[in-house]
C-alpha cells in the first residue's frame, strides 16, 4: 500500500499512520520529499481496506499496490491455462471453441433437432438451460431436472459435451451427473455460497461476468473458485449495463484482451445475451473472435419464433451456418483454428 | 402491446404480425393511418417478450403498455403499505424508522455497546450481519449463527427488533428464529430461488436494490416475493453503479419519490453502503429523509477504526448523535416524525 | 507520481523507468523492498500522462499523487469562496441562494409574470434562456438577443439579478451587457475555447457539470476558468447519465458534500434538468439543500403546459410556493438561512 | 405518438388528452379496450416533447412512434451513403478506409516521417491535430494553424487526404483551406453553433460520438448537419463512458451494426481514443472491422514515448504494420477490401 500524506501533514499525523499500518502487518518504507511524505507498506495479507487509512487525518491518497487476487493473476501461470472439458475439447488452446444450443430445453424433439444441427456444423459443446432465472415471476422457469436429462441425451447421441447453468449450491451434486461444464450466470457471479461450493469440486466452471461487474471483481470471483482448489475456470464476457439501450447490454469486447493480459484464465464471449437481438449476434461474434476470444457461447433454435424463452436472440440455423463460415475466415487472421464441419454432419453416432 | 408498423409495410406483413399476436393471446385493435398502421394488443399475460415482434418484417417499434409487475404496483394498493415489524414499529407510516448498528457482529461486548448506544438514541431496530458476502475470499466472512445469537441478545436487552441478511434459501428457517426482518442483499436481488422461498413465509423482508438494477427490475423482484404471498416488503435504495468513483456507489435519491409513485411499498435508504465513507453518510442520510424516505439503515460502531469489516463507512457515536439531531429538524419539514431519545438512554430493561 | 514495479522487474527495467521520469522533470525517491521496488517521483508540472510510464516494461502500476487541479482545490482557499453577484447576493455564504425562472424567454408578458412571481417569493436571481441548445434541430431554439433584453427588463423591474446561458465565445461580449452571472451549460463544460475566454473576464460564471463528467474533470474545467484569472466560479450539479432512465438524468446529490471537501468553490443544484419531470423537482430540491447545497436553480413557468421548451420540468407557481415553505424549514437544520418572502411580494418597484 | 391511458381513466381525462394532442397538431385515432384506452397521434412535426402528455392526469405511458431524426434515417436513403473524400477515396463503399497519423502535429520532421510511413502502408488519409482540446489547462494545446500547414504539406507530398479537428465555428473558414475532412470531436458533438455552420458547407464531416451520447442523440447531431444541407457525414464510434475503468472508455462495437441498420451514413471506429492504451488498439481495430466498420482512425507515431500528447495510445510503426497485415485477412471475411501496400512504400512522390 502507498500512502501519500497531504502537504503540511504533521509529524504526529505521519506517526499515527505508520503505527496503524504496522498494526495491519505492513513493513513501512518512508520517503520524505520537500513537500510531501510518502509511505510504502509491504507484506500484509491482501484483504485490507484502503479506506481505513484514507479517512485518517493528514492523509491525501491511498493506493493498493498488489492486485487483490493472486491465483487468478497472469503472474500465477504466465503460460496461460488450458481447460480440458473432455473428449479432447480444450478451451484456451489454438482452437476457437464453439458452444451452441437453445436457451432452454423445451422437449426431446427440440433439443435433438438443435443438437444434431450444431454437431453437424462441427460444434463439440451443447449449451442449454434447465433452470431459468427470469426477471419476471410469470415467465417460463425451465423444465428442471427432466430438461437436463433431455440435454444430456441430445449431447450423447452427437458425442458432444454439455454446459448448463447451476442456480444454487444445493443443485451442484445433482447437476454434476449431467453436465461437463457448470455455468455460473451473471446474476450469480457474486453468490459466494455457490462459488465456495463449486471451488471444492474439480468440475470445469464457466463464470459469466455480472452485468455491472468490473474486471477486477470478476477476477475476484474466479479467485473464490480457485482458492477452494478448482483451477478449471473459463471466463465469459456477456455484456455490461451502460446508458445505451438499443442493445440489451453492451458487449465489452475490450475485456477480452484485458483479461488475457491480467489473467491466465481463458475467456469466451456470449453475444446472444449481450445484444439480445439475433440480427446483432453475428457481427458481435465475429468481433469477439477478431479480438482474441477463446470461444463463443451462441443461442441457436430450430424455431426461434416459437421458443419458450429468449427466442429473439436465438439464431436461425442458416444464420449459424453463415457465422461458422465467417469465423473460419477470421480465426486464422488471429492465429486460431476452427474445426471443419464433419462430413457426417447431422448423423448421430450409431448407438 | 402497441406495434408500430413501418411506413410502407405490406398488408401481408401486417397480417403476419396480427396472427402472431393472436397466437400469443392478444385481442387486436388495428388503426390504419395515412402513413402507418398501428396495432394494439390487449389481454395476454404479462410475460411476453416484445423483442419477438420487434424482429418481424415490417415492424418499426414495439411498446408494452402494461407494467410487467402487478402486485408491487401502486394501483394494487393506492393507499400505500405499512409494514409492521412488531413492538409497535411500522415502516411506511408517519415515523421515519431508523435501523442502526454494526456492519458485522464481532463480539458480545461490541454488539452490546453499539445496541445500548443506538437504543439510547431512540432507535428501535438493530442492524448487524452474521454472514458477510465479501468481494475477496480472503476477507472476514462473519461469525455465522453465533453472531446472530449475539445480535438477538443485544436487541432483546434493549427491547429492539433485529434486521440481518440472509444469503441463501437454505438459511431461511434458521434465521427466522433470530430476526424480525430478513434482509436480501444487493447481490441477491435476483437470486430467484431465495426470493421464491421468502415469498412463502410471512416474515417482513428488506429488499435491497442491486447496484445495477433498474427500478423496474427491482419492483419485479418484489413481485417474486409478493406472488408467493408475502406482502410485507420494504425496499431499500443503497446506491447504484455509475461512472463516478469518488463515492463507492451513487445513492439514487430520486428513486425514493419514483418508487413512491410507482409502488405502494415503503422505501428506506442506506447511505452507509452507497457512499462507503463515513464523512459522506450524514449529508446523504439527510438528503434521503428530505426526499421522503420512510427510514434509514445506518452503520454505527463503537470503534470504527478497529472494525472487522467496512469500518470506513461506520459512524462514530458522536456522528450518529449529530445525525439524529439534524433529522429531528428535517422530518417535520416533510410531514414526518422522529422518535425522541428516551430519557433512560442506554439503560437495559430489567431482565 | 508513484511507480510500482512488478515483482521480479530487472535492474535494467528499473533504471529505464528512472531515467524516463527524470527526463519528465521528476526528482526520484527509490524504495526497494523484498519483493518489489517502488519509485516516487516529485516535482514535475502537473500535466504529465501516467499512461506513458504504465506501458513500460516491468511496470505494474502508476499513480499520480497530486490532484491535476490546483486553483480549484480546497487547499488553495481552505476557508471557501464566496461569489458576490451584486445587490448583496452572495453564493457560498449562509444563505441558500434561489435562482428561478422559465427555461426560455418567450414574451414580455411571460417573462414579467414569472419574474414578478418569483421575486414575490423572495427570489433574488432570475434565470431564463435566450439561446437554447436543443437536441433536435427542429425544436424551438430561443429568441436570441431580444430574449435577453426581455429577461433583463423583467429582472430590473423586480430589482433582481439575471443568469443566462452563453453558448459560444463569440457571444460573451454581447451577453455581458445583459447578465450578472454567465451560465456554461452541461454540453459546454469542456468547450475550452469558451472557458479560456470566460477566464479572461471578471464576470461570475455558473459552470454546470457535464452529464458524464467525473468530479475531477469538472474541477479541471473550473481550473481552466481560474487559470485565466477569473475566480468567481459557482459549480452546478445537474444530473449525470446512468443506466436508470425513469428520470432523465440522476441527480448526483453526493457530489455536493464531495465538492465541498475537494474544492473551495460553492456548489448549487439544478433538480429541474436532472429529473426532467416537475413532480420530482421538489423532493430533489429538498434533498440537495439537506445535503448542503449553496443554492438551487429551478424552472418555474406561469403556464408550464404551454411552454415552448421543457415545460414538463417547470413548476407551477403553487408548487414553487410549497417548495419555498419546505426549504425554510430544512435550511436551518443544516445551519443555513432562506430569505423570507417580502411583504411587497409581486409588486414591482416604482419605475 | 401513442398515449396509453391508465385503467379507469375518466372520459374527461381522455378528452383532455385528445384536445391537447390536437392542439399539438396531431390527428387522433382512439382505441378503447375493455380495460384501457389507447390514443394514437399521427402527423405533427417531430419536435414535440412526450413528457408534456406523460404528466397529464390519467395518462399511464407515452411513446413516440417516429424517430426524431429523418434525414439521418436509413429510410431516407435505403441504399446507403458513400462519402467521397477526393482522390478516389470513398467511405461507405467496399474498401475499409484507413485514416492514420499522429495525435498532434509537433514538427515538420515528425509529421513527414509519420505521413511517409503510413502512406507506404497503403493509407490514403492522414490524421493529425493542430488544436487540441485537453482536459487540463496545463497540457500541450497544439501548434495551431502552423500545425495545419505542416500536416497539409505532409499529406501533399504523399498524395494523401487530410482529416483534422475543428474546435469552433470561428475556425471553419480557415480550416477548409487545409483539410479534406473536418472532424467534430466527441466533446463538440452537441455544439450546435458549430454543427449549424458546418451544415452550411459542402465539406465532408467526421462526427465523433460523444462519450455519453446515445445512438439516437448522435444521429440527431448528424441531423443538425444534414438539415443545413451537408449530407457528406461520416460517423465515428470512439468509446463510451461506462463503470469499467481499465480502458479509458469502452468501444461500443455493437454501435457499428446498429448504426448500419438505423442510418444510411457510413461509420468508422477510433480504437486509439477508446482504449487509451496502445496494447489494446490492434485487438479492437480488428474487432471493429469484423463487426462491419467502414474504416478506422488510428494514432501512429514515429516516437510514441516522446509524443507531446496521448503518446500512450499511439502505435509504433511495427504495430501498425502488423495491424495492416491482420486486417487484410479479416476484411474479406466480411466482404470488404483493404488496399495493398504500394510497391513504392515510403517513397514520397517526386515534388
Amino acid at each position: 500500500m502507498i500512502v501519500v500524506m497531504q502537504e503540511g501533514a504533521s509529524e504526529e499525523q505521519i506517526q499515527s499512520v505508520i503505527s496503524r499500518l504496522m498494526g495491519m502487518g505492513f513493513d513501512i518504507h518512508r520517503s520524505t520529499g520537500v513537500l510531501q511524505t510518502v509511505l510504502g507498506g509491504v507484506g500484509a495479507k491482501p484483504d485490507f481496506d484502503t479506506r481505513e487509512i484514507e479517512l485518517m487525518e493528514g492523509v491525501q491518497e491511498v493506493h493498493r499496490i498488489v492486485a487483490p487476487y493472486k491465483l487468478a493473476s497472469r503472474h500465477f501461470r504466465p503460460e496461460g491455462t488450458r481447460v480440458a472439458l473432455g473428449k479432447g475439447v480444450v478451451v484456451g488452446g489454438e482452437e476457437v471453441v464453439m458452444m451452441a444450443g437453445p436457451c432452454s430445453a423445451e422437449s426431446a424433439e427440440q433439443v435433438n433437432a438443435i443438437a444434431d444441427f450444431v454437431a453437424g456444423q462441427g460444434v463439440r459443446v451443447l449449451r442449454g438451460g434447465a433452470f431459468k432465472p427470469r426477471t419476471s415471476p410469470y415467465s417460463f422457469q425451465g423444465l428442471g431436472e427432466p430438461g437436463l436429462r433431455l440435454l444430456r441425451q441430445a449431447a450423447d447421441r452427437n458425442n458432444m459435451l454439455l454446459v448448463s447453468e447451476v442456480m444454487d449450491h444445493t443443485q451442484i451434486a445433482m447437476m454434476m451427473e449431467y453436465v461437463d461444464l457448470l455455468q455460473v450466470g451473471a446474476r450469480n457471479m457474486q453468490n459466494y455460497n455457490l462459488l465456495k461450493e463449486l471451488g471444492r469440486t474439480a468440475k470445469p466452471v464457466l463464470l459469466k461476468r455480472g452485468i455491472s461487474a468490473t474486471i477486477e471483481e470478476w477476477l475476484l470471483s474466479a479467485e473464490y473458485l480457485m482458492s477452494g482448489g478448482n483451477y478449471n475456470i473459463i471466463l465469459c464476457e456477456r455484456g455490461i449495463r451502460t446508458f445505451e439501450n438499443y442493445t440489451r447490454n453492451t458487449l465489452d469486447v475490450s475485456a477480452i484482451p484485458v483479461v488475457h493480459k491480467l489473467s491466465h484464465l481463458p475467456i469466451i464471449a456470449d453475444p446472444s445475451h449481450a445484444t439480445g437481438r439475433r440480427d446483432k449476434v453475428n457481427p458481435m461474434a465475429r468481433a469477439a473472435v477478431a479480438a482474441g476470444a477463446d470461444g463463443l457461447l451462441i443461442e441457436v433454435h430450430n424455431n426461434p419464433e416459437g421458443a419458450l424463452s429468449d427466442g429473439a436472440q436465438a439464431l436461425f440455423f442458416s444464420q449459424f451456418e453463415e457465422l461458422q463460415r465467417e469465423l473460419r475466415l477470421i480465426a486464422p487472421a488471429v492465429g486460431r483454428t476452427m474445426p471443419a464441419a464433419p462430413v457426417t454432419a447431422g448423423t448421430p453416432p450409431a448407438a
